[in-house]
């Protein structure tokens, strides 16, 4: 492939689409901040917890131990840690950190960086190539060298995430070392890899790199990279990976993703593909691989995602299930599936402008991605069920039979969690043109202040609001700096917002929900406008194709899913038998307890059923009894298992 | 532990107590006898198609190949082939040859027996040590050598099967070339494993040995294999299997067999135990740990069993799930966990005397077991769910969705099923002492013959009947050889059969459902009696807990549960979306199809469903259309999938 070079990205965020290529452009970084409320209580604990807790593991865990293998600095005797993608841990830590450093600089984050990227550095062989476990098999023990396992291996699996911690680093923080080794690891592949004389025909058992690659292509101007990546995208679906006995589903290799109807198999692998494939299509103008990744987004939320918008439903492969096969119990979706849900969902939506992608992303960011981690911040699932069964003795060493966890054999969860935390100021907010008129957009709520350039002014946006405890959110024009005439001030309205409203100039009136709210105005500082957003509990069902929910309901309030927890309700109620009488009223207690949440409290039923001899009995039988009259307790399903885990479930019976 | 001989069992099948030990005693080989009917059917494609495809499979699978290899006498450069335990591959198909020579010899039969076992004989160690494939490993390559590897290695799992071999082709053939064999091996684990100066403390991660151990003492009068036996199921559940990162839940070693209060772990390692721990139970007298299997068994069949006796609800590890925990369509009731579930039921059943054990049985081998194999009897299903969804890619090896196979890389369950078929006639009575009366007593029913001995005297009963097609079972004195006063005939009526009766001497009674019905004379050649069971259809619906068929019924038919396949649904029917009409009437259609069923056809509704946009949707939104007013057809559990494998359903919804 020949190289040219083009002008980097003007904009930068955690992922940066070449300006003119999306409608909607994320701003820089630092330019929309959040300044308070749960989220930022959240950032909070992920800044002073969890990456410093993790920096730690990388030490104990012996990642670091591995890359000093490599770089021959390690003490005399030390071997080589598994598992084989030990590497992407430090490189989705140092991602963290840097957006970190981006947030807020410290001489802590700082030395960080520049510690973990030397050691990086040393360990990169002096052909570019880099993946410390696999340089230590590499022929000294007679086991598989370097890319000799491509669908275990993941080896471009670890490449991919050095390519965002790297640009994180650039854009966070200008120190370009870990870009460099990035490069030439790059460069590396490219060489290797593709279609040319003596190159090789294969792709990675676990996309990543095809993110990566792009984003490494925005941040150096380097098109081989995009070219790549593109390759890559295509490569894939055609049988191409084999081994390991895993089916070509497992790997999202059964059918080409520009021809993919859904998403299947290995669902990080199959997330972490489409939002890599709509990097591709973004940066390359191709609408015909946007269209096929739009049908399958679709598809997921219509068959496969769960109310949490968790994904992922088969613990066994850690797979998408089949259309509608979304067990509450057994529900795996896998607190890296929410994030890599979260990534596609801002791609499209950068892509379309449509506010359905940003409606799933903030559902994920409100339950099932948020659940995977303590209040605390430093305590992990990997797993994240809609149902914990009385009873339940742990079989796996990822069930939440354990409670939460510091860490894993497998820690592919933390670091993942920490980057996202550290990064989701970026998700606030673009700018760009939205149905053709020119602004700002809001997509996500919370306390904060976001800067944006329209029409070559600078303006800057102060958000006032109690959300997701409250539906207010006032949002204030504090500064415009340079001439500007009209532009457009866009609020997303969530899907389940009916009657939503908004308040311009004193001007109220209903907006639609499921859409962006807009106003054209010449601003000024100290405009302000307010979107009001309906905050009655609602009840969701299933559809009926999803037998598991049959017969239940859901409570949401807000973006939040809520959740009966053991702990809360009175003595003799037995979680996983309970049914809820839909017609009495539901109350709400705000509390200060569990990170300040309003508790939702409902009457219901509980017990009562006869002690069957088989879990089958005649239809035309006794029926159970009514059970004892309780008052049920609800939480907010992201704030679970933070006080022990016991019996739990988001579907509650209704008879 | 020191040797003692006692008498060889008078009385042999499958599972052979020594007398005295059990109320119920099992016939001899021979003595009762399937004739004619379903099973019959099944039976006779097992011997004709399914062990002859056996044989070859052992070859070209490389079964026999590792025993050559071990034995020295494989061609140059002939390597072992996996996974670990294919040995037991060939030891369960010499099980099955032998007792489908003992019921009906033949030189063919006799040959292959003959063949196999020396070819086993020749791979054993000078010191008694067997097992093909740890043998090759052992040293020459580095790898683990003997029980180096305990937690994953199935040498005693191996074992065990040989041990049931053995014993098989002892009773059923007389020769004693293979007991032989295994006597040598059982001293080697003997003198091995214990809690003696030099022996180690350690079990088997996978049981069986424990089955095959008492099995072995009965046979050959040496006690030490009932008291190492006996010693295994005692050093379980303390922790003491440590390896490959699992659980001591799926060793079944989280608590130990006597404590226990239920299953779980690993399904078919589970009921395997207890199977071994009820023989060591009886042989022993040991009525504590006897009541302990069977609460555990109570509470498997309340929280943990499957309307069609499937066990092991997960994928994942192959485990029990958590109480209630029954997903349909990601049922993996795993084949040979049925066949486990069998043969623990039936060793309650000789200890107790109790029907409840019987019902389970029958329930399996109606459902659950058949639905594992074709009815040409040599195409495979490893995992048997409840439904199948439209749509669905395989994602495993061992996905139904792949259709029905020839075999296996993990070829456990054909040799298991053939093993099961060929010994059913085992199961179809004893004689001996229920409720203090001695007699004859009618488990299971097909046409069939039993002889049986009876105070001194030998009796022949012949069964006439067209069970499970119809209800009516008649039971003939064919014979009274002998002086024999008055003794007890009983018939198990099964518990779902409310308001079934016994004719006896033309006189009618109503007789209670899940009990044996009796009737006490001076039996002479030409009385009869005949059992009167209700097949009107049933519908069933689940316990309120089993979230998955909340709002469903299931339907079923004297021991037969019946489900719905796309293939016998009219034009524009899903199966996934119907909705059945419970207050209609259900008509039965005898058809020669399917190996000679009935059929049931139910009005019902499909489709009507909005599409939504997301699996969830506000519960006050609109509801689905009525859809379209259909016919349904059914079909047995048993025989889906002999036409393709498409979208099928056992829970059917109401609404």
């Amino acid at each position: 492939m020949t190289s040219t070079t083009s002008t980097p990205a003007a904009s930068a965020g955690p992922a940066a689409p070449t300006p003119g290529t999306t409608p909607l452009r994320p701003l820089a970084p630092g330019a929309a901040r959040i300044t308070g409320g749960w989220w930022a209580d959240r950032q909070r604990a992920n800044r002073e917890n969890a990456i410093p807790t993790g920096r730690e593991r990388l030490e104990s865990a012996g990642n670091l131990t591995n890359l000093r293998i490599a770089a021959g600095t390690a003490p005399e005797g030390a071997t080589v840690t598994g598992p084989i993608f030990m590497d992407s841990d430090v490189y989705k830590w140092l991602e963290a950190a840097a957006w970190e450093f981006g947030r807020e600089p410290s001489e802590q984050l700082r030395g960080w960086i520049r510690e973990l990227t030397a050691e990086v550095a040393a360990a990169q062989a002096e052909d570019g190539y880099l993946d410390s476990v696999v340089q230590e098999q590499d022929g000294s023990l007679g086991r598989p060298g370097r890319y000799s396992d491509l669908p275990w291996s993941h080896e471009m699996y670890c490449a991919g995430h050095l390519f965002q911690a790297a640009v994180a680093v650039s854009r966070a923080t200008g120190e370009k070392g870990l870009l460099d080794v990035a490069v030439r690891l790059a460069d590396h592949l490219d060489t290797t890899f593709g279609d040319g004389d003596g190159q090789r025909r294969d792709v990675d058992g676990h996309p990543v790199v095809e993110m990566g690659l792009v984003e490494l292509f925005r941040e150096t101007g380097e098109r081989r990279y995009l070219e790549l990546a593109s390759w890559m995208v295509e490569a894939r679906g055609t049988g191409i990976i084999e081994g390991h006995g895993k089916e070509p589903t497992y790997f999202s290799d059964r059918v080409r993703v520009r021809e993919a109807t859904t998403v299947e198999g290995h669902a990080v692998r199959a997330v972490y593909l489409t939002a890599g494939a709509a990097d591709v299509a973004t940066e390359t103008g191709d609408t015909e691989l946007l269209a096929a990744l739009g049908r399958q987004f679709d598809h997921m939320l219509a068959t496969k995602t769960y109310v949490t918008g968790g994904l992922g439903s088969r613990w066994d492969m850690e797979a998408f299930g089949d259309p509608y096969e979304l067990p509450s119990d057994r529900a795996y979706a896998e607190t890296c599936a929410a994030i890599g849900g979260i990534q596609w969902a801002w791609r499209m939506l950068l892509a379309t402008g449509e506010a359905k992608y940003a409606d799933v992303a903030e559902r994920m960011l409100h339950n099932g991605f948020p659940a995977g981690v303590s209040l605390s911040g430093d305590e992990y699932f990997y797993v994240n069920p809609l149902q914990f069964r009385d009873g339940s003795h742990a079989n796996e060493n990822r069930s939440p039979a354990h409670g939460r966890r510091g860490w894993f054999d497998c820690a592919c969860c933390p670091p993942n969690i920490m980057r996202t935390w550290s990064s989701l100021d970026g998700y606030l907010a673009t700018s760009g043109s939205l149905d053709g008129a020119d602004g700002v957009q809001l997509h996500l709520y919370a306390p904060s202040t976001v800067s944006a350039e329209v029409g070559g002014a600078r303006v800057r946006l102060e958000v006032e609001t109690d959300y997701p405890r409250e539906g207010s959110v006032r949002v204030r024009v504090a500064e415009v700096e340079g001439e500007v005439g009209e532009w457009t001030l866009s609020l997303r309205v969530p899907g389940w917002a009916r009657g939503a409203s908004l308040t311009v100039a004193g001007d109220r009136h209903e907006v639609p929900a499921g859409a962006y709210a807009s106003a054209t105005r010449t601003w000024a500082a100290g405009d302000a406008v307010e979107l009001d957003l309906p905050m009655e509990v609602r009840l969701s069902r299933a559809d009926r194709r999803v037998d598991d929910a049959r017969g239940s309901v859901a409570l949401e309030r807000g973006p939040l899913v809520y959740a009966l927890e053991q702990v809360d309700q009175p003595a003799g109620v037995v979680v996983d038998d309970v049914v809820v009488d839909t017609a009495a009223p539901v109350t709400e207690e705000r509390t200060d307890a569990l990170g300040g949440v309003v508790l939702l409290h409902l009457r219901g039923r509980s017990g009562g059923h006869e002690a069957g001899s088989a879990t089958w009995l005649p239809a035309d039988g006794a029926r159970p009894g009514a059970g004892q009259d309780v008052e049920l307790t609800a939480v907010p399903y992201a704030v679970w298992a933070n006080r022990g885990v016991g019996p739990m479930r988001v579907w509650l019976p209704t008879s």
